[in-house]
């Protein structure tokens, strides 16, 4: 999802503190077409792997970086203490576990494996605020 | 906090999937100074109070939406597979309770009184992801 912002609703678009009409709750539940884009990406960093008497080894990760829709409405019903509220949480939507193997001289045994999780992509998720 | 950027240091302004330094974690641990800056805003809506058999009534409150920072980097720590994770949900940051009353003619009583929570400021606040 790239930038932009050209199907935000008039509603969503104009400046904050103007008016809303009152179906602004429908318009954003009814689906993310009326949201801005948001970003999350994955930026490749290294990693070092080190274990006490072993020789440790740089590997490539990534981390996930980005930002994502987050709103609260106030509910159009009965209980309006109550909200319609969505947080979206950039983070690994894609990992594989790799086996690095690091060389231990001197010690028994010889070799010690430790399993790493390497996040492959990001995404905005939606995570329970409720 | 308005747009920009200028304060992203080297490792995270670069494109996704260039080598960051393995100090990259410690760089967005040290503080928010690293990271984009979000936004969070508050947009006034119109909000329907209404009570079978009163009359209802218009009021101002307001909604929160916004793009809030997240990110999740893989610990530089004996356990690999913990991540330093964070994330940010767009949600009123300052609330005031107000008392609404409706008039229900010919009801008993004539009229009733609702309590609404009205939104008065809105902002990128940080959540338990753990």
């Amino acid at each position: 999802r790239s930038g932009g912002g050209s199907s935000l609703p008039h509603e969503l678009r104009i400046e904050p503190d103007k008016i809303l009409k009152p179906s602004s709750e429908e318009l954003i539940d009814s689906g993310t077409s009326y949201l801005r884009d948001d970003w999350c990406k994955a930026y490749t960093l290294r990693q070092r792997i080190e274990e006490p008497g072993c020789i440790s080894r740089i590997i490539t990760n990534r981390l996930c970086y980005g930002q994502c829709n987050s709103f609260y409405i106030p509910k159009q019903s009965n209980d309006y203490n109550q909200a319609f509220q969505s947080c979206s949480f950039c983070k690994p939507q894609k990992v594989a576990y790799i086996t690095v193997t690091l060389r231990c001289p001197g010690q028994d045994p010889p070799i010690k494996t430790k399993r790493v999780k390497r996040i492959k992509k990001c995404r905005c998720m939606a995570i329970d605020v409720s």
